[in-house]
């Protein structure tokens, strides 16, 4: 898919979560979700990527106790259940998405192509904000690691990518990032062609993305920036499957609450400059 | 990279060719190229993919007997050389721009994210036709097969994507694609998200993609069509990496020379018809 915000300056915010998000004792991240979306408003949460039947009950209590007004869970289950016409109506009522955690592939194989995933894109282009966290969060962007394995040194075979939702195609995600070791395949995945930032989540982290492309970090955990624009050289092309790959030049940034990164520039900001 | 033809409708061709293409008997696919792009202009050929030294000196003298005035081969060997301004100045006097065979890793991590592919993006969306043939073909699309298993059923982990050049985001090409046996890895790759029709390129075969997004076939051999909109089901979410994955209504459509597909209403079209 390609990006949905081609040609408008009113997207709504794009929240990746680095799943484990704090749901009760003070829950920051969809504090700022809810807060953003308004109090009068419906948000639709879509469960389909767990496979728990009472995922999506649970958002709609956790958000009713954040003061939203009409939080639905849309459960989206089979390919047929995206053609829905009573559930894409409701929808499109939403000034906010969430999309839970589970597989990321029963996200993208589900929803793909139907009408349910045109509906989120279009609707974020038009300014309704849409959140995701762990799987939620690796399927909204334009290249997403459907799996991968664990590791700190890029190998060549050791991630698998699959199209995502496509709300942007400036960032690749990988989430539960520094609780699963996955410096590897974020690694990986860029240096295949070094074009997207990779964005490494700790667990209760988020990225706030905006319109203009501005990324700010909000949570408990660190957020893993790999800026790939520098690179001078990788081994990629020419590694076997399961070497170690070299790769001379990338960028690294860790950000925590309050830091922003300018995913146009490339450059980190600090709290103070950002809140002048 | 997200499709470079965003709001634009003059778009050069795209096309990618299935590689082993005819080159001095009958040179059904080069020739077509050649009298798109027109005898009096500039050809830039870009031989990154290879590995042989002889490569782009190669294809200047083909398309100097096809009757082009200015074949050039600009090597860019390294990602320096892709900020090299006078080979981008070269660039982007050429009506056409030609990415030969190798690997496509090697075009990915080398201009991936570089002014070279930032041109080839800009120039093909202005009007400048783009052909590639095996590695070039697979790089061309926003969702590139960086590499897989042989094999004529679907496994969760028989492929590896990369993001692509990203020329057009609705197709996934895969090259040699018969006498490689390759129907396994494309509808792996389909199934993660189906969304992209998947496009199998025998060899000596080429989809040529007008700015209307028809696509036309022409050369030898067939063009394997996987329409995925119309899938209800697949297990790729729930298989285990090496297990053989259920796909159950993908529409398939094998197509020979002259035959059309549109991409958008994902309709065959018979020559007659299309040549009214």
């Amino acid at each position: 898919m390609s990006p949905s915000n081609a040609g408008h300056d009113a997207r709504g915010l794009i929240i990746p979560i680095g799943g484990a998000e704090e749901k009760f004792r003070d829950p920051v991240i969809l504090k700022r979700f809810a807060e953003a979306c308004g109090p009068a408003s419906t948000i639709a949460i879509i469960p389909t990527a767990s496979q728990l039947e009472d995922t999506g009950a649970r958002y709609v209590e956790i958000f009713k106790e954040l003061g939203i007004a009409n939080p639905i869970s849309l459960a989206f289950n089979t390919r047929e259940d995206c053609h829905n016409e009573a559930m894409l109506a409701e929808l499109i009522t939403a000034a906010g998405i969430f999309l839970t955690g589970g597989n990321q592939l029963r996200l993208s194989t589900t929803l793909g192509g139907t009408p349910v995933a045109q509906a989120i894109r279009r609707r974020n282009a038009e300014g309704v904000h849409v959140a995701g966290t762990s799987a939620g969060a690796g399927f909204m962007s334009e290249h997403m690691i459907a799996f991968g394995d664990e590791g700190y040194t890029p190998r060549a075979n050791m991630v698998t990518l699959s199209p995502g939702l496509g709300l942007t195609n400036k960032i690749i995600v990988d989430q539960h990032f520094h609780q699963r070791e996955r410096r590897g395949r974020l690694l990986t995945t860029i240096s295949y062609n070094p074009f997207a930032v990779g964005v490494g989540l700790g667990e209760d982290t988020a990225a706030i993305i905006g319109p203009d492309d501005t990324l700010e970090v909000i949570g408990s955990g660190g957020v893993t920036i790999i800026d790939p624009s520098g690179i001078e050289y990788s081994s990629m092309d020419s590694a076997h499957r399961d070497d170690p790959v070299c790769i001379v030049g990338a960028k690294l940034h860790i950000l925590v609450d309050g830091w922003r990164y300018d995913l146009v520039t490339k450059k980190a900001i600090q709290p103070q400059e950002a809140r002048v």
